[in-house]
């Protein structure tokens, strides 16, 4: 074994690191530092300005519940709208479901998209060349600014944390153009951080996903490489309340939908069970249940 | 800020590490070696033999779910022998418990108490101080071979990994005491690892635990300084199965025993819900359901 490291950045005070194997990828682009390099314990990872995206070991964790919960609580999901997730991997998981026809990922750094491709093509497998999407390489601020009000009827938002690049990703106007892009039953979702670490995430992008929409929620995820306990994911519904939904209703879309039996870490009964927040996480979801 | 650190030795490629502010204690036992700091980012923590036990930050989510789901699964707990937990939080949790008449805890390595009670007070809070609360120093597998027959409703390990000192407390001659020094409903519970880092230990104390109770099932916590995941805890008992309870029941349990309202992280929805094990968890789990 080699006795390089690489140590994520996000807290100053705590950190988790990998034994690199091997440095595939170390580049600026125009957006971000980016390094891919291969772990000793969780394959190959990728790195943007110092955090941790995602590693091959773990990453159906959080692409299978960023995707699936939003599009099954959804129940009829045609068209979907994908922010970042330069990787892939939110991309594949979407066209899994058989119900869609359109995928469009709108990622801003070009050079992640190139760099995933090449060392990293387990994550979206075929999803590149599927004739239902459509990769852009562009803003996703400007992309809800120009698109078609009521054309989508599911966001989902693959950020980074909103430092850097990603902050446009958390402001009034990107909520207030999801809000008038989605469909009537149309959702949004976003990861939200860990909140044992960034509470503060949680509770201020809630806030202004409530300003747009009737209904914000949250649930979570337990992200090996996102350490620090649950992350959490922010929902925000124009029509019905997305965390309602029965355990029975969700297994009988994932069969519709071809997703049953082809997950690591959703199951219908983790699904529903997900917005039930721990009240340590709750206390930052102000608006919980509005 | 310093910029010393204290990393955990777990595993050869992946480490969390922690800032530290100021170390308090550094000594080896008879059993063990024993850090204390406290920590820029969790409170104090507790390091035994490289491996991080608690820290002041996350405590109450291991804590709770290591005490309030067996003591309300099993529903009537007046007698509870706990091994290991030498910081006493499993302790006061269990105390809270308004029918429990009767605590035993046996902790091996005084030490730990001792640098317990010296540096993390807030942690076992009163408990060890309560008349209803035994502490002994001794060994947990030589006390459980001791004890009377039929004569604790709830036995809760909080051991180290299955390495070192933890080692006999996942043994077949441990279990079959468990079962022996168990009431007719009653339930032992054990902590099993982070299936994402330790698949084995899971699947390999499950099939243990099998060969002497009837019910064998595991269920999960997001711990934010046990890094991987879901941590996973081993239930087994002797009766009905205590992984069925519906939320209601637990609900009522939980207002009578006086728990309600009072946690962090467990809920009644948490309880439930935290039986439903991911697929790549329940996969190591060859007797679920058994």
């Amino acid at each position: 074994m080699t006795d390089a490291w690489i140590g994520e950045t996000l807290y100053d005070g705590w950190q988790q690191r990998f034994r690199v194997r091997q440095e595939l990828a170390r580049t600026k682009s125009a957006f971000q530092d980016i390094v891919v390099f291969e772990s000793e314990t969780h394959g190959r990872v990728l790195v943007l300005d110092g955090v941790i995206q995602i590693t091959e070991g773990d990453e159906f964790v959080y692409q299978e519940m960023l995707t699936h919960v939003p599009l099954l609580a959804h129940g009829d999901a045609r068209s979907v709208l994908i922010i970042g997730a330069g990787d892939g991997g939110v991309l594949r998981r979407v066209l899994q479901h058989r119900g869609v026809t359109r995928a469009v990922m709108v990622e801003i750094d070009g050079e992640v998209i190139d760099l995933s491709k090449r060392f990293l093509p387990g994550i979206a497998g075929d999803a590149w060349t599927d004739p239902r999407a459509e990769v852009i390489v562009g803003d996703g601020i400007d992309y809800v600014a120009r698109a078609e009000t009521a054309s989508v009827d599911v966001i989902i938002v693959d950020s980074t944390d909103p430092i850097g690049v990603g902050e446009v990703l958390f402001t009034d106007s990107f909520y207030e153009h999801c809000a008038r892009i989605l469909t009537p039953n149309g959702i949004v979702v976003n990861q939200c951080g860990v909140p044992f670490m960034q509470a503060d995430e949680l509770r201020e992008t809630s806030l202004r996903r409530a300003r747009f929409f009737p209904h914000v929620s949250a649930y979570v995820a337990a992200v090996p490489t996102y350490v620090g306990g649950f992350m959490t994911l922010g929902v925000a519904a124009k029509g019905g309340n997305p965390a309602v939904h029965p355990v029975e209703t969700i297994r009988a879309r994932a069969e519709a939908a071809g997703i049953l039996g082809t997950t690591g870490y959703w199951t219908p009964e983790i699904h529903a069970g997900a917005f039930n927040l721990p009240p340590y996480i709750a206390r930052n979801l102000p608006i919980a249940g509005a």
